[in-house]
């Protein structure tokens, strides 16, 4: 059995009555969180565990994004200044067309690299049509927790060549959810992938949402409503707004996860919350990409669930939740006023509230006994943080002030994914440099 | 003489061309840019002077802020979700007002720590009403770049007694600026720093204009048309626009900086370009005081003077630039459209427009021989940064992928300010624990 006691400056728990400790220690065995201990009751002479004393760093839970591309990231800075339905076409349908097994790996791994490091220990991923056994190696590897699915898509009036039937999409679908959902002790789970309306027929969301139920726990995970040309076609073809659509056909539960959720009208916002439905919201990526801002602080006041997240690199250009947290206020002050999304909102959002919206509220999310350490080791004793003292300073100093640099050290299931800000798994000089190889090739796949 | 030839990997130039070398090193004698040599014909075994060897870096001028407040640096993360006019009244005027010259040194230390970590060489600074000469002397000793002046505030209805005569400010301007305009050899100049319409007389601010023509490339810095409500009261006072009014009393000419531009009108955007008038865009300021987005697509349409500033850091919670340009290049997009505000013309307002904006234009703000070596080396062969080695990619890792973290080294006229990502003159932990003894004096202080 493993047993490590950590003793932070602090513990931000994220619980139901945030509280936040100043003089305790966390106790860890085989990967759950077992107990809180004031810290000069650690008895180090009989402790038979690691005691590793942190004094000057800030524990929090692990961070959870509910909508990533890891088959994306390699692709950063290749689509940048573009709208949604010009970025498909022109950039990110053909770049992921032309992945092989190798760009997909490096891919993956670029993508686990900044998402640990950062602090993110759990993710909900899109992944592609091809090679997706290889983003599940590449999970399983890393340590990550993490949703996953390939990604289905049986129509493409913007990129014709990149789609499969749909039989060999729920096929294949169901080979991956068979290999892999509840892989690596259950920290892998599948989340199944249509992409969104415009690259789906109504047959293979149907079945897409009937094959789910066969998995115990799996998701299903789309777009919705995020582009106002995306959203004008789908009442062109469908006669509906997007979410009517998905509810008229029986695809919204509280297992449906939606990307973004822009052009959504109070119907629509009633639908959402009535079917459970969760609503992946990414700030940058909404605003990158010229497509407009989500109407959050609404959601919230109807008790709507959302989580947060990156996207994929290239609409971003990082995969930071600190980037994502700060903006997702920002963005809704001058709307809704400088008290909308204040920090410890935000914070709950990019923590327990993404946890909720995987079901996973049990096991993560929050730092609780008998949860599981996904933990997160902040330095903000830094001059360019608050120096105010109190506990609400913490929650603006995480938000407002943090960012990748701030996080000391990382770990999933109590093992160190990042320690003093240096993955244990991968080495970052050999992910740049087989990046671009693999990078190169896959523009000269693709020929743009 | 000193003399240093520095070879990194590629120079961003800024210039005219927007050339960028990958083959070039460059010369710097005595601060200053004096050539541009082929790398391989550096010649070692003559070269007198230092020869500093950054392959893996890229060398980009240093970035020009155009509106910040050192003063506040203390209060960061005290004054969280509020809009302007309550930040002010609640928070802002009772701290500032609350300092003594300890608690003002340390906020401008950890003010300079953190604006030269993050690769800013120049500031335009509005100071605070007492202590002012404590700022200017931290300014020479940090070896930054800067236009600074004391806050000038005779009239305040939010905040009673955080106010002087105009007499007073007047004189004790006039003192200053007979001290600190062109100390430091020429690189700290005097800005006038009339606050606002609101806690200034009409008196005040004709007099100050005045009083700046005395002192040849002194600057008139205040803030405009920031808020909905400051703009109607400034309507309700004077029957006009805030600009239409600063025009009126004939203080928009090209010397004049105004800070945020928000809420302002066609006919004032006329003015603004007409006279000359210096906009500062502020994009986190403006979201988190819920302030609102200003037209800086339209600004720049129009050939007005546009350049970047994070403000204070209570408003922010940053000083650094690279979250400046990110939000400048995003805020826009779901406004005029994805194409707007590129990554290479945001690094432009980042660099050479600060400096045009400050008229330092044959100074700074581009690397071209005869300029002075403000310099930033940035580490952009990270994992997190795109793999694709084309030049365009090289503005978008900068705005949109770049951080605090990727800065290396630091440079202000041919002197280390910053190097490895450490300050050369400042000690972190010591700036924390001053910074931590010192709030918890001002709050005391302020009774707040």
């Amino acid at each position: 059995m493993s047993k490590m006691i950590l003793i932070p400056g602090k513990i931000v728990t994220a619980n139901a009555e945030e509280r936040i400790y100043h003089n305790h220690a966390v106790e860890i065995e085989d990967g759950i969180i077992t107990n809180f201990i004031v810290k000069d009751s650690v008895d180090r002479s009989v402790y038979s565990g690691e005691i590793v004393d942190l004094p000057r760093l800030t524990l929090i839970p692990g961070f959870v994004q509910t909508h990533v591309h890891l088959c994306q990231t390699l692709f950063r800075g290749m689509a940048d200044d573009l709208e949604l339905l010009d970025w498909l076409q022109q950039r990110i349908f053909p770049l992921e067309n032309s992945h092989n097994e190798e760009s997909l790996k490096i891919s993956a791994d670029l993508g686990l690299f900044e998402l640990q490091r950062c602090g993110t220990t759990t993710i909900l991923d899109m992944g592609t049509i091809n090679h997706q056994e290889i983003i599940f190696e590449e999970l399983i590897k890393s340590g990550q927790r993490a949703f996953a699915g390939k990604c289905m898509i049986d129509r493409n009036d913007l990129f014709p060549n990149f789609k499969e039937t749909a039989a060999d999409s729920l096929n294949s679908s169901t080979v991956l959810a068979d290999n892999y959902h509840n892989a690596a002790d259950g920290r892998i789970k599948y989340g199944f992938a249509p992409r969104f309306v415009l690259s789906c027929s109504e047959k293979l969301l149907i079945d897409t949402k009937d094959l789910m139920h066969d998995y115990e726990g799996a998701l299903f995970h789309t777009h919705s409503s995020e582009n106002k040309s995306e959203v004008e076609t789908v009442r062109r073809l469908t006669g509906k707004e997007n979410i009517e659509y998905f509810n008229s056909i029986g695809v919204l539960e509280d297992h449906t996860v939606l990307a973004h959720c822009i052009h959504v009208n109070e119907q629509e916002t009633e639908t959402l919350k009535r079917t459970g439905t969760r609503v992946a919201h990414c700030p940058s990526s909404n605003l990158k990409l010229g497509s407009g801002i989500a109407n959050i602080p609404n959601y919230l006041q109807k008790g709507l669930s959302v989580s947060l997240a990156a996207d994929g690199a290239p609409c971003n250009n990082n995969l930071n939740i600190f980037t994502e947290m700060r903006l997702a206020a920002l963005m809704q002050k001058p709307i809704h006023g400088a008290k909308a999304m204040d920090a410890k909102t935000v914070f709950r959002l990019a923590t327990i509230e993404g946890a909720k919206a995987l079901h996973l509220e049990n096991e993560i999310g929050s730092i609780e006994i008998g949860k599981k350490a996904d933990l997160v080791l902040l330095d903000l004793e830094r001059a360019d943080q608050s120096l105010n003292e109190n506990d609400i300073s913490i929650y603006a100093n995480i938000v407002y002030s943090a960012n990748s640099g701030n996080v000391h050290s990382v770990m999933v299931e109590g093992k160190w994914v990042v320690r003093n800000n240096i993955s244990t798994l991968f080495e970052e000089k050999e992910l740049v440099s087989r990046g671009r190889t693999e990078l190169k090739k896959v523009i000269e796949r693709a020929g743009i």
